[in-house]
């Protein structure tokens, strides 16, 4: 393992000392229990989104706190759930009288974390579980588009009942699929999770190293892309025919070859009878130091696509 | 080699259309020759900036095209300069009336082809060399920075000679450092540049997968930090305490990483008196699927912190 490190116990403690050195302006740090909080607090009578989960992510969630998006995350340690302290701590830090939202990625340590909050939490709350994989319904990357499209909701001043009904709409017009080039390496463990050969590729991969769907020999990316959006495709629901398109690094892979595989989604998807009309690429949901990209493709309506287009200011996406 | 890709050769091309595809909104993309230019075009009167290089850095440089930083950047092969007619070509179509100011990397190919571009351009020009690498004089990622600083002064409505002086100054204030984990592959080699053992890391590393100044054996991140931030303060002009860090990773260090480097750099800075005020971290120019990442530290004053604080709005950067 070859990594930035000190005491690889020590990662996500020593990475959230830098990203708020990198962010005060726009997000505060508190620790014992750890969370990362928008600057000034949730304004008052807004529903306040609150997001987490293992970090290894990065920027997800962190780096997607600020006005139009997150009120708060709570970061665990690496591809391990937040504790229901973390989480609690966070509600009631960022409840501004219109209760919480909560956004939860659907894994069992994550679900179950979020659900024991909940249940204590003192602050009206309501929770919705994000399972945009369509490789095994694993709430992935897609997350980032709920996340944002329901920031942008909140910030218009709904309240809390209709932000977790757009919250459930903006999951269930999103689907995601990963594919990777290389396992990624945990650092308390010093070896990758799992071997892929130099000819092969895993398609159907999650973001914790978990093994994929099936694994195959490398191909041109012409030939990913057209296998990888003919799967998204067969799980989306009937809808509108814009959509947006997001191509997600996993931190290995470089911008040329993520703009690359971008373009050639976006045909796909066009030849398919779909028009993209949003995109957006860029390493924003990704496991460790793995090598690979997920699409997520969401369709879009009039309203999703004002939300989409809201302004935002968090460290890792602003317009 | 495992990369996303079809035939190696159209690498360049294939991604061009994927980041049009996705920032249409923001640049159009001429081709035959080939670059990158503001939507819209240069704002009439003012001073155009223009940039370019090989490709394999990005979003360095056709990420940063946009209102507060390029009108335009030339994206040669990958490592090799774009020649003189892609530069001439974005030239006259940047030009409002008042003058090209060309932004050169420090590299004989840039140098050579920028310098032949300007001798037969028909618009006033000027050209400015960025030699920012404390470790060889290259044009490295500082290159951001004086995009970003030059990019909105000349919004400001500066004349040709006034931008010209910023874009000197910028560069004189800036200096940067990196290391690397790993090579890089470039694809149409297909091999490694050069190899890195297991506990190993070079030192003073360029972009283009060069050697560095020196081989030396894997530190804690703690001492890392520290060193490049000694050879960093030594080369450094004297000026003000206030600085600008950048923390930019070469393609292949996942963001937990890069703010962990960040506050272990900016705390080496502080313990010698200076004050980090304005911070970027993340991949704004990296070196093909290279594993490492370089500091970038700018003595800033009034003028210059006011211009990295101006609104900027391109693909790769935007508040």
């Amino acid at each position: 393992m070859k990594k930035f490190l000190n005491d690889p116990a020590d990662v996500v403690r020593d990475a959230l000392t830098g990203f708020i050195a990198a962010h005060a302006d726009l997000v505060r740090l508190h620790r014992n229990p750890a969370f990362v909080q928008r600057a000034g607090g949730t304004p008052a009578g807004k529903v306040a989104i609150v997001s987490g989960g293992g970090s290894g992510h990065e920027p997800l969630h962190i780096g997607f706190v600020g006005p139009g998006m997150l009120d708060a995350a709570c970061p665990g340690a690496v591809f391990t759930s937040p504790t229901p302290d973390q989480i609690l701590a966070a509600m009631d830090a960022s409840d501004a009288g219109a209760g919480v939202l909560l956004l939860v990625k659907n894994y069992d340590g994550d679900v179950m974390n979020f659900e024991m909050a909940a249940e204590l939490a003192t602050v009206p709350c309501r929770s919705v579980v994000i399972d945009d994989d369509a490789a095994g319904g694993r709430g992935v990357a897609g997350t980032v588009v709920v996340e944002k499209l329901v920031g942008a909701f909140a910030e218009t001043g709904a309240d809390l009942a209709a932000c977790e009904a757009l919250a459930v709409r903006a999951n269930r017009a999103t689907r995601s699929l990963g594919v990777a080039l290389s396992s990624c390496t945990v650092p308390e463990v010093g070896e990758p999770s799992f071997a892929i050969g130099v000819g092969e590729m895993e398609e159907g991969v999650g973001i914790h190293g978990e093994r994929g769907r099936r694994r195959a020999a490398m191909k041109p990316a012409r030939e990913i892309t057209r296998d990888m959006v003919g799967t998204l495709l067969a799980s989306l629901p009937q809808g509108d025919d814009e959509v947006l398109l997001m191509t997600n690094g996993f931190a290995s892979t470089p911008l040329i070859e993520l703009y690359l595989m971008h373009g050639l989604a976006q045909e796909h998807l066009e030849r398919a009878g779909l028009r993209v009309t949003r995109s957006l690429v860029g390493n924003v949901c990704t496991s460790l130091d793995m090598a690979g990209c997920s699409f997520t493709v969401t369709r879009l309506d009039d309203e999703l696509r004002r939300l989409w287009d809201a302004p935002v200011r968090t460290p890792a996406l602003a317009r």
